[in-house]
């Protein structure tokens, strides 16, 4: 089904499209601001979407709607009944509420809290419709545009997940292209997979003097730091394990009755990444034992408790498929130094189910401080036109353009 | 200048003493109500200093002050010009702002948070006051009473820390009887020494993945941990080493910036308490050496700050010195099985300081759930006079009755 990137640009059409994203500059700029303004912290992105849904459905795709979990999904005909290719921006930020999310413009800069990741992904995508159907493209396969919820953090994917394990379109996606990130030139074709707990250590407490000698969980999760600490983590498949996040403990005086940490286990390799997982939970048993050997337990011993609070897989798409050497062509073919990377994006879940995907930056920045409160963006209106121009190119590549 | 207990208890001024100790139990009873619904959080004792400053005036002591820290401070004064002995209660509890303080009876017994801790030795203070003037007993020695602010968690004895070391009575205190303690058969002459230190290591974080392989404070900290939990801690003299509350880290997917823990070393043993503490204290080198040697620091490297949030000193008062015998001879006088017990409580600081020191608990109670929302003591009127008694029998042996 996939066509060439040369075929895809020589074609009268596809220029055609590019007069039109150039056309729709300032609309996609306002509509950048607009959405960048309505605030989507994690889990609450339903403002977001219902403003979204209705840009979607200005820009043409009049069955657009709202799925169970929150997605936004408008679809493009294709000319073959032949699936769907999925384009995705994500609309949740990792900003909490109540942060001020005005933008702010010096010159061609944006600043806002989440105007980069993945604001500019979301209007992005909207001007690629419009351009779609003003240049009268009908695709061969279907595009299935969405703005996902859950992205970044605790969201742990699940817009994504939902799209691809629950929703409408389960089983219909062939291939994926994730519109996320700073620069074009960086290809996402690598899935960076993450397990994330809460660990936490529980035991009797009591008087830091009186009931003194009582286990103490502290020393068991001491324990599996120190075993996290000397774990072979290789550099090649990249692997790592990060304690993040800590607390326990109610006074000064007393033995703390339950102490806990925050885990982030990656790596690049689905096989890795279960043998840290395995190395780590080996670590739990032995301190925990470890601890219960070594105080007293009449009033209580030593448990642990492991909550599962995040789990992207792990996975490669090869990079001699399709999707990715369309994708390094259509932004070589822009002017980018394009190169692939590994990273945990949206495209984590069909990479991980053997769906062809990359995820493709929106933009030509360097040191947007994403997910920081000066994140900012440069929408000078040549750098918008070679990184849409270059995204909407891999898109028809994939998804072919029907004669 | 010390007299027997014996003497006491055979002198008819203190058996007119007595009679108005019992005279005086309704009020005593109404004004430990009234004092107890006065809220005295840490560090905010001034509504119930006001309103204790007003009954010691009432009960007497016409020069009665507050002093530069706070305490409540009224002196008998003594026959000859050798010096005070103190007598104390604290006026702060541990129950922060806005806890129902709001007293409630059941038969002979009262429930309320403080009402025990120590507000129940405030009333009894008063009425010994009372009972002093209406027998014309004039002592040999004066006694300084006091309501002392800082004597719960944090407070870390700052009120009798003031009045010995800074206030007007600076080096004129020459015996010292804390009234504090549900049992009056627990005497207190050892002095349980605490060090608090708040521990936080600071390193320059960073992405889990992007910045993975930097030093983590997180492992310098377990490594302390582990050293302390295998510190040599004698059970004689009683020492003990706890860590106890956790925090720091700001995401799941961020090496932490800073991590910290709080740590609680005691000691019955002021050499034991240094010794620990010297121990303590390299740990915190070596780990902080050992990370920034296993991890990389071109971005920062791990580092450690140690503040000190309680200082209180170890110390023993001789069990056979005349005020340790004479309040074990005046308790077991009055039925209780005394016996003499280490705790850590206003009477540390005497005893640091080479001043003869007590503690006597005011009460007989059993599981009083002092430091709970449901702490409740008995204020049978047989009870409170035999500890009442006791305790004053034992002051003027302390302090002698002038001829």
């Amino acid at each position: 089904m996939t066509t060439t990137v040369t075929t895809v640009l020589n074609d009268p059409r596809f220029k055609a499209a590019e007069a039109a994203l150039q056309q729709g500059y300032t609309r996609f700029v306002d509509e950048l601001i607009t959405l960048t303004e309505i605030p989507a912290p994690p889990f609450k992105e339903q403002r977001r979407a219902a403003a979204y849904l209705k840009m979607m459905i200005d820009a043409g795709l009049d069955d657009a709607f709202i799925d169970d979990i929150g997605n936004v999904c408008g679809v493009l005909r294709g000319g073959h009944n032949a699936g769907h290719v999925a384009v995705a921006a994500h609309l949740d930020t990792v900003f909490p509420e109540g942060t001020d999310v005005t933008v702010r413009r010096e010159g061609t800069r944006l600043f806002a809290p989440g105007v980069g990741d993945d604001t500019r992904g979301l209007a992005t995508n909207l001007n690629m419709i419009r351009a779609l159907i003003a240049a009268g493209i009908r695709p061969a396969r279907s595009i299935l545009f969405v703005g996902d919820v859950g992205e970044e953090g605790k969201g742990d994917l699940r817009g994504i997940r939902h799209l691809f394990e629950q929703g409408p379109f389960k089983g219909q996606i062939e291939a994926f292209v994730g519109v996320d990130g700073d620069q074009t030139a960086r290809i996402v074709n690598q899935a960076v997979g993450s397990l994330r707990y809460r660990v936490t250590f529980r035991g009797p407490g009591g008087h830091s003097f009186g009931a003194f000698g009582v286990v103490n969980p502290a020393y068991a999760m001491a324990a599996v730091l120190t075993g996290l600490s000397q774990l072979h983590l290789p550099t090649e498949p990249k692997t790592t394990a990060t304690p993040s996040v800590f607390g326990g403990g109610t006074s000064v005086n007393a033995t703390p009755e339950a102490v806990w940490f925050e885990l982030d286990l990656r790596s690049v390799s689905a096989t890795e990444l279960t043998r840290i997982d395995r190395a780590f939970r080996a670590l739990l048993d032995q301190a925990v034992a470890a601890e219960n050997a070594r105080g007293q337990t009449h009033a209580g011993v030593i448990s642990v408790e492991l909550q599962n609070i995040g789990n992207r897989p792990a996975g490669l798409c090869d990079p001699a498929s399709d999707i990715v050497a369309a994708s390094l062509e259509a932004a070589r073919a822009y002017g980018f130094d394009a190169e692939l990377r590994a990273s945990s994006t949206d495209a984590n879940i069909p990479i991980s189910l053997g769906v062809p995907a990359v995820c493709m930056g929106h933009g030509a920045d360097d040191n947007t401080r994403a997910h920081s409160l000066e994140e900012n963006i440069d929408v000078a209106e040549d750098k918008v036109m070679r990184s849409q121009s270059a995204i909407l190119a891999t898109i028809l590549a994939v998804a072919g353009i029907a004669e």
